[in-house]
């Protein structure tokens, strides 16, 4: 082990603070030559969030932009395993959300959360925490009876069974939103055309001298 | 609006499996040129995390590769504001860190995360998280009278005097790595020295198809 001398840690009342001056989000951007957002999709459980999260991803990753998903599967079942659907632990699971979006957006990548996030209070604190600018809010709109009808993952029967408590929509309210950036009625589109809305939409967002 | 035809939504039983197929991990990291890794460096308080976990995101950044920072600045202040520094609460601190690391892992970027992340059983936890493969552990080793000495933020002070509890090193244990990939001696090493060696450790690990 060499001896010390010149720099050293330990000579140094402080830590180097010139070393501390991390990579910035513009750098980053840069880089990767997109503008980062955050991508936040909203509505009823089946109203086809994850699906158009996943179509836009791959768009735009065709495209040359790099993307995080973020939904269910890989958030309740990793950093918010620990959190239940009462209205304080949906609260600490959406700020979680808005904080990890947050850090990915300042490492300059463009995030698609897919999350029912039913009250305008929620979305609002998410808003507030990712910075307005940077926060798109997208309605994926399709009514309760449609997305029941659908029941992909046969969540609305078991709460219509009372098998699960605080189901949005069911036994728990949904808000639509009062000042989301695009609405989109899956109900009235086919997937593509509802994919297409929002890739269009969101493309105008993140160029970046491209 | 237009009417619903063809793939529709409404009309499906399930929501399209076919379009949930994520963006994979191998794919960013081709996209990236890079191998994805968590570069994860414990030590006490002041031995230098920050300062080489800095010195290494600008120089793989100079190099052309994406990484994260996570230290105190981004995390404490962020996603786990709520958490204080009790035994739990360090132990869903890290695993709240481990998780978030996680995703920028799978989204093709090179984490660097600096915390004390005292014991053993901690970074255990963390690695299990991770992924043994992916987990990169590095002790930034320096003397508990060394970093007292240094005491760049003031906390080695407030803790001796009774200021703050559960201070690490000095009323809460600080565990030596048992099966740390690198040992870097802050103490002994210049700072140019110390990054120098965690810089050439870490390409190692990183270069794909470069």
């Amino acid at each position: 082990m060499k001896k010390a001398r010149g720099n050293t840690f330990q000579k140094s009342g402080r830590i180097y603070p010139e070393f501390h001056k991390m990579i910035q989000r513009s750098d980053k951007e840069t880089f990767l030559k997109q503008r980062s957002k955050v991508i936040w999709l909203t509505g009823l459980s089946g109203s086809g969030k994850t699906t158009l999260g996943s179509c836009l991803e791959k768009e735009l990753f065709s495209k040359g932009y790099l993307t995080q998903m973020l939904d269910g599967d890989n958030i309740r079942s990793g950093i918010n395993c620990n959190l239940t659907f009462t209205g304080e632990d949906r609260h600490e699971n959406i700020r979680r959300i808005a904080e990890v979006s947050k850090l990915f957006l300042n490492c300059g990548i463009i995030v698609i959360s897919c999350f029912i996030s039913p009250t305008n209070e929620i979305r609002t604190m998410a808003r507030k925490i990712i910075g307005a600018e940077d926060f798109v809010e997208i309605y994926v709109n399709s009514p309760l009876e449609v997305c029941e009808q659908r029941d992909v993952k046969g969540l609305y029967k078991m709460a219509r069974d009372g098998k699960i408590r605080d189901f949005t929509g069911i036994d728990s309210p949904f808000e639509a939103p009062l000042n989301c950036n695009l609405e989109i009625r899956t109900d009235l589109l086919t997937v593509e055309e509802s994919a297409e809305q929002l890739v269009n939409f969101v493309l105008h967002q993140i160029r970046n001298g491209r």
